[in-house]
């Protein structure tokens, strides 16, 4: 089968991945899972791995597909694989976990001792098919289209996951503030509207995320570049400042704003991971401030946004290439000029 | 009344404070109290003070009376205080509260909007008498000696504060790190083993400080400038790195050590505040490690610290001074030459 | 003045209450403040109330003012007031608390040890002025109608108190079953609506209010009478149960048909309060089902519920009445002829 | 091998089991494990499944071999196990899970969709081997005592279980009250203990399971058939009531005291089941009281635990039958004759 493997770290995005021909994975254990890729979303992350910037957090061993982001149809099971069958509809969580740690029996997947994951740390779903097991695979309705719903499996639930822990310290009428309105943060976005009664405001550089973060229900947008953030939050929150804040930057300037902007006791969420956090421990003292690392979601979150889409909550921009154009993706993408989501189809 | 004031920012301890006779406070409100100062604990935020550190944070008047730690007796009560009377001995939570703000409401008492904080924005307790109001004091059993349990007042209930946002995330047999065993992070430890069933390790650069939390019931204690932290953690607790991380140092290098010897989705909770926190927001993103900032404690925590002391569950390590030798304590402070907690006796 | 007292239980309601003259109360404590009421809700409370029924459980003296949902306009102030003044808009918590007991420090303003609840206990607001105080009075924006907004001072809040309950239990894609559309019924619909993402069920007998639920977004309804609600539930739910309940009747029916429709570990608040809870314990202990008593909620969240308001996301079905037809509305009441909310108007 | 078998339901204590020559379970799953039982403890739950009790909530297949608190060594391990070998000693957590449903990945054990539990649904451990999986194994150091410990898998946890739900409930010296100090009582005593920093009340009608208590750390002890409990308690807690109440007896009687002897916004957790729960709901609101049910704990509960015991933070009191003695102690434990808990040792 065809695959888009990256074959040593580079910065040069148009030469990063190639096509090879490889062989078909095959179920070797009893909860294995084999699956068709119809549609695999492009990450930053993919950008990331690329240049290497994931090598001193995972074990990779190059030659190595990437694509993390996958949904397709089930082509193979192991033998005491229960809940799907070939033929099934699936949207594939990004990890697959062992079921068996502590971690995984917390819920905790990403956590999980003896984590697999496709696309990171062993081969992904650029490719024709893709190894899975029965712990990372939710079924879907045949009416469900994969290629659409492909980058849920991890912009999708990293984004939900962030606004999931978010909502819990949302009351009616608080604020929360979303930093770039890009692949997850439009998902988030919609999240947030559907699960609390929080005021929203939305803040990107781009003026057409700002447009699109206004039509998705934001019910205030601001430009980082062209007004005072500071002073416009305190005048939306009358001086209280932000309860929440999601950051899908995670820039030096982005995360130096959450103390400017957040009420006491507020969360700044970093989910993107440019820059740095830096600030004095006085800060995070006097204001009860925190920075709050967070990572791609759980599989019942994955449960949970797909029923979000099912119902309608959330719509996805997405863009569909071949398999043959992936490095004109990652390009595109280190340059700012995908809109909505990418997705690869091989 | 004699009173202890700062009259001018300043890097020198010795004479950082001045004795001045000034007028005895008087109960002007239906809620204001009078209480007779009887034990007044020193904290390491008074050195902070004196040398403008909280300038950007809050608005001081100097001259101002310093002492925000006080215990003593209710000599002046408004006409309409219900919950105690002249005679009463009383433990003072640092801040005055409006009750009416919607953060008061909540039981967030160090966010009220109408905060009046003695010792920080208004004349504190380093003095003959304090002014205070009746949502600050708690009445005490006469039996309990206010100079003893004065340092509870803010010392107490901040390593209280801390320590029980960790304890909510402790399962049996989880590991907690206390950085510092000091004024507040001798409290913390006995607390933690009090209301929790994790395993904890005390990490101190001073031998004595080490012994005496193995003495107060830490499980391990560690030396962080003879010994590798990071190895030791990992090994006293299988490889999984410790839940929660509780910093009552707050220097560059406590809070560096965070994600080192955190496990994945572990805290560390910012309490002292000497330096910055400064990581990659990768670092964070990757094991959804957070830094979170922790303030005072709330009213209710006073109360519940004080049940823990009436227990015997918590002991505090203690050492008088008259109100003339004042500055000496700061100096002594400032060169980390004070065992226990320093409790001005004015 | 004019005020509508009770002066003997009875069950007879068509001459519950009797017009008196009475003296217009007076601000005599420093947070002390009089309103003159504009809308006074009633209640089915008030039906109890009349019927002996609270007896067992607070302390009245009789003859009695009643109305506990209050809303109108500032008249005079105590000397302390800080934060309105006369002439200011205000909805009115039902009771009064101190603010200085552990409980309301805590944010319980229900449990007060020092409570008076105006219309329960002392003098409430089916009269031209109402005694209440600074820390039960939430000023509204000049464009708000008081008579239209009065029901949520105790209807909306007991209602929303006992959703945002439920919607801390509630995922995106769960099932909430509402019990019972009147009027806090359709209030709590469409706070779920809101605050959450979940699926929800409306149960009531008549068709007016099951058409009611659907206007306002119910996703099903039921007619407990005519349809089998267990299995309808069941399949709506894929045989899994509804995650959470929320009992608006509390009837021996009502109660009995939680343990039915709820799924593991499911809860059933009980809001209204006619009949029992009766099961045997193995019922709860097998599901790990939940019977959660719920009261009036907190004064923090009558100023979320005027912020869902303010922003449209909740509205209210009233009716207006005189004060002299005050006998009429509770007859009518009684034989459930009241749609909507009826407010009285002195 | 032998095993102690039901044939058919009935209230005859001294010959409900019959021991019976089966053939020995193998393991036939990729996850299966194949333990020899050392240790099985006796539980209230086997006389009621004996008598028919369970009948209405699962279903039984009869004959079946009871015993579901299991301890021992694993003699046989299924192609795809990884974390134990031959030779591990383990403790069984008492269900048998699927770990891909929806209640498995958030951690609920109990309610998996497939859940297989061995002596209710499937063959117990009163027998030389049982039939297992991974999933559902802890491995032990070789220092434990299997026949010791083995109470733990039911009992233990359960107890655990009710305690940590109460315990996050629980601020330093807030009142908790457990009812019934047997099996699982004084289990659930130590945990509280060792958990929380409350002030804890035992309540039971024999004389020697109050000294047990307040051996085992009980701060007050009630005889619910000399004493006036309501009028105690109060006294206790200064007239507030109870914060807590864990009823390991779950009969009338003392699901009855709940309302009596529970502080505003109390919790009643009932573990034991022999009665029913029966209350006005006003009760309920007015109080704002809970009936919590509770089942056996988690498997991390269980790990939890078992972190506990080895900290010897819980000890437990056991007496040892051979699997000969079956019906005697079933007998016996009937009429309240058993101290501790009995453990068969097949």
């Amino acid at each position: 089968m065809q695959a888009a493997r990256l074959h040593e770290y580079t910065e040069e995005m148009e030469n990063a991945l190639q096509i090879d021909e490889i062989d078909r994975p095959e179920a070797t254990r009893s909860d294995h899972i084999v699956v068709e890729v119809e549609g695999a979303g492009w990450c930053q992350t993919d950008n990331h791995i690329i240049e290497g910037m994931w090598t001193d957090y995972v074990d990779q061993d190059l030659p190595m597909t990437l694509g993390h982001e996958n949904a397709g149809k089930v082509v193979e099971v192991g033998p005491e694989v229960r809940t799907v069958e070939e033929g099934d509809k699936v949207i594939c969580h990004p990890v697959m976990t062992c079921g068996v740690c502590r971690q995984c029996r917390l819920g905790n997947d990403m956590y999980c001792v003896d984590l697999e994951f496709p696309g990171l740390t062993t081969d992904g779903g650029f490719a024709e098919y893709l190894l899975t097991n029965e712990r990372a695979v939710i079924p879907l309705p045949d009416e469900v289209d994969t290629t659409d719903i492909a980058p849920h499996a991890d912009a999708g639930i990293t984004a939900y996951h962030a606004v999931k822990k978010a909502a819990n310290e949302l009351n009616a009428g608080d604020h929360a503030v979303v930093i770039g309105i890009g692949g997850l943060g439009h998902i988030g976005l919609q999240c947030l509207e559907a699960m609390t009664a929080a005021e929203i405001t939305a803040l990107d550089i781009k003026a057409e995320a700002r447009e699109l973060a206004a039509d998705l229900g934001a019910h205030h947008t601001l430009d980082p570049t062209g007004q005072n953030v500071e002073e416009e939050i305190l005048a939306i929150t009358d001086g209280r400042g932000a309860e929440q804040i999601i950051d899908f930057v995670g820039a030096d300037e982005t995360t130096a704003l959450g103390p400017k902007i957040a009420g006491s006791g507020g969360d700044h969420h970093v989910v993107g991971y440019g820059g740095h956090v830096h600030e004095p421990s006085q800060t995070l003292v006097d204001g009860e401030f925190s920075y709050v690392g967070t990572l791609v979601g759980e599989y019942t979150e994955l449960q949970e946004l797909v029923r979000l889409v099912e119902r309608g909550d959330v719509e996805l921009r997405t863009s569909q290439y071949d398999l043959g154009d992936i490095n004109t993706v990652a390009e595109r993408l280190e340059h700012n000029e995908i809109e909505g989501r990418a997705v690869i189809t091989p």
